[in-house]
């Protein structure tokens, strides 16, 4: 015989009657296993010694058991449990509740995926926050963008929005993108070479998959953003870094290496590279558009914040030159408005935008797709222009203050260039003051500030990181210098 | 000589002046290297003759090209292309966009992902729609949830929400499914079981990614979901098809391949069966849990509609049961509220999730956080639960009347099992009424209905559909059923 006492255990405190645990804990027995099909359980007035309960407690067990078909009684017999189980029910779900399941690991082994170069930062108790340059959500159309969100919820419309998933996202955003990268960018593209995805980082992910090959050599800078490094090392890519310099990537390092074998890829980030903010010059630009070229050469250009250039007019990308088709260009309307609002889009021949959607459904099967018909009214109506435009020389002011309290306040400690676009300052400190122990000593002060790991690769230690200034006004951005400036 | 009167086309009646044109055009032969850097052009005079134009307009061209820093003039060399190049700059936008870099197909040639099984659905001008089991938007509390999503917005943590994305999701969120989860589906978790996902299709995507090497047998209902065979497949997996019944799937035939060679993985959706709406009966529940611990095997539970059973109490997922870490359990939230909701999830043991998140931040590095607090806010309110109650009450009539409008309007067209639970009757028309004929005839009379191509595999033609009763009020469901019956 089974030890029920052990097997059942019973808490007379509980809020559970005390025949309720009992019929659980032999519900639970039963369907793990422990209990067979067919198997005798023993009599009321047995059980009742065994459990050291009253033998009425364990009839009322019985009959619950019995109500919810996991026993029979059978003359002579005894009572059996059922050999064709019933459906478990939820009366059941306390039991279920005891089994552990996912308290250990996986009982098989599962496939790695890399490590983190640096945990992502936890929300906490910080007053101020230095991101890694994003935009200021206070002063963009948000309100206006869940207004239209909210009337197109009420709109005949939605019964379609709610209806459809659409390849590559609604055609009206679509057009509305065709247009505004048509003006701004030069770009000469319709609706059929726009994907629209849940960000640019799953647009990278796609274009990716759909590029490489394990083993394949992917050219990236060095530095490099290091989300994209980890998409193309976990499809197998072997990592070759060219190195940077104030005019970008070097174009004859790729050059070489285009002569001895031709890489499967080229990850690009032309404008306001990330992490370094550098721009790529245009005589490099103009040599590279020529290897590209000649070698057929695959390239993803991502281009994720064109539209914020201080110093001069923006440079036209790499898509909108001729490069026979093998630019893959890519861009957030994230970094526009605010990084809850995730829509990025990938530019491409229409073939490639044809398999990029079906890889698309297949890892996020459909967008919010209403949110996606609100973005392109805001576009129609050139809200979205308008806030461009006023978020441009309102950035480009903060740059500037931000800029000069780095000078000012913390000479010596910051050595940066003044990056001629984009949200974030690539801010290097000195050696003799590491950026683990500002970053921990700054969230002490209610300074956020990230602690420079995702910028450091194998034994390079940058001891540095990207300091947004978008996102601060200049009194903020005063304080956050002040905190840093006690602390380093 | 270069033939530049075939090279720079003029158009007189162009809103652009001509001068213009040249320049724009010259831009673009030095940019696409037609034109070297250092190489002479032509003097005005003979310019000018080349064009057919007036002398002043190629002088005038020349400025424009020179104030842009194309262009040099030395003396007695005359005008010479710069060596160093300036940057692109946005006045020659027109010019770029005349490049047709995206007309044709890539430079490069590119992996494809697979075929889809069936267009999906175009917007049109539809007055009805039969989908493939979505819930009903009008009666959940979108607005409410777009409420929360504003007054978030407008509060202190937004810039908390907006700065951090997080690893697994919002613990917020994750903390108010899992005691959800607890007490719906007698799940024994803890928020670090729990990764929130853009979708229960990422979810899906994410475990196969970590589970499936190329080569792995996947074992996968006949028929079954079709977006998770894509999934599978495009990982390299080799699928069996295992036979289902009225009773789910043929356990004894996982088991017979289990005894010989341990799959890599089985795909199950046991409680309403995608796309047959079969539900796994209790027995073959057991031994399933039997082999699943025997074989240690790996096991997606794909539960996308637990939430809605009409007959009887919800069958508790295998997940709850003691399947020592083996079962990925996968649910989603847009089942619960609009498909345009985009929050799905997966349970797991905890080191899977962290596995599992970091894949997450490589294909969609983070969600809309707002949305995910929001619905936190749903669920600690008890407006979710309320709503979900009110829902199972509302589409279990909704059942019960599409299904008598099928058996009294159809009858002899349509075979089909009034399923348990779910928002989809799983419908089979006589082979004498191929389905693609009467979706183009439905669609015809303002009724869009699936084709049925989805659910067609190989050979094997079901004439099946889904045939969505959940988003159609009684009327909606008798006027739909009518246009069928005109079109059969």
């Amino acid at each position: 015989m089974l030890p029920f006492s052990t097997l059942l255990p019973i808490n007379k405190a509980s809020a559970m009657p005390v025949y309720q645990q009992i019929a659980n804990g032999l519900i639970g027995l039963i369907r793990d296993g422990v209990i067979k099909p067919g198997a005798s359980l023993p009599g009321s007035r047995e059980m009742a010694q065994l459990l050291q309960v009253h033998r009425k407690t364990i009839v009322a067990a019985y009959q619950e058991l019995f109500t919810q078909d996991w026993i029979t009684t059978i003359p002579r017999k005894g009572v059996i449990v059922s050999e064709r189980l019933p459906e478990i029910k939820p009366r059941t779900f306390k039991a279920a509740a005891k089994i552990p399941a996912y308290a250990g690991n996986t009982g098989f082994t599962f496939n790695k995926i890399g490590s983190y170069p640096g945990a992502p930062a936890r929300p906490g108790e910080h007053r101020l926050i230095i991101n890694d340059g994003f935009p200021d959500y206070r002063i963009g159309p948000v309100d206006l963008l869940i207004r239209e969100y909210r009337s197109l919820f009420h709109s005949p419309a939605v019964k379609h929005y709610a209806a459809y998933g659409g390849m590559a996202g609604p055609l009206s955003l679509r057009n509305e993108l065709t247009q505004f990268l048509t003006e701004t960018r030069g770009l000469n593209i319709g609706p059929q070479n726009v994907l629209l995805t849940h960000g640019a980082q799953m647009a990278i992910y796609i274009a990716a998959r759909l590029i490489l090959q394990p083993g394949a050599t992917v050219l990236v800078g060095e530095p490099n953003y290091f989300m994209a490094d980890m998409i193309f090392q976990q499809f197998g890519a072997k990592l070759v870094r060219i190195p940077l310099d104030e005019n970008g990537i070097d174009v004859d390092a790729i050059a070489r290496i285009c002569r001895q074998k031709k890489p499967a890829l080229l990850y690009i980030i032309p404008h306001h590279h990330h992490p370094t903010t550098v721009t790529l010059s245009a005589d490099r630009r103009m040599k590279l558009l020529e290897l590209i070229r000649r070698y057929r050469l695959p390239v993803i250009e991502d281009d994720y914040d064109y539209d914020f250039h201080y110093s001069g007019g923006p440079i036209l990308p790499l898509a909108s030159a001729d490069h026979e088709g093998n630019v893959i260009y890519i861009g957030s309307l994230a970094k526009s408005l605010a990084t809850f609002v995730r829509v990025g889009y990938m530019i491409a021949p229409e073939h490639f935008i044809n398999e990029a959607a079906l890889m698309r459904r297949m890892i996020d099967i459909r967008s919010d797709n209403l949110l996606e018909e609100a973005l392109a009214v805001l576009f129609r109506n050139g809200d979205m222009q308008r806030h461009l435009k006023k978020s441009v020389k309102l950035y480009h002011d903060r740059r500037n203050h931000f800029c000069n309290l780095l000078e000012q306040e913390l000479k010596g400690i910051v050595q940066f260039q003044q990056p001629a676009g984009g949200m974030a300052v690539w801010a290097q400190f000195h050696k003799k003051h590491p950026l683990p122990a500002i970053s921990a000593r700054a969230a002490a002060k209610g300074l956020l500030i990230s602690n420079g790991s995702a910028y450091s690769y194998g034994t390079v230690n940058h001891n540095a990181l990207r300091m947004g200034f978008a996102s601060l006004n200049e009194k903020e951005q005063q304080e956050a210098i002040a905190i840093l400036k006690t602390v380093v």
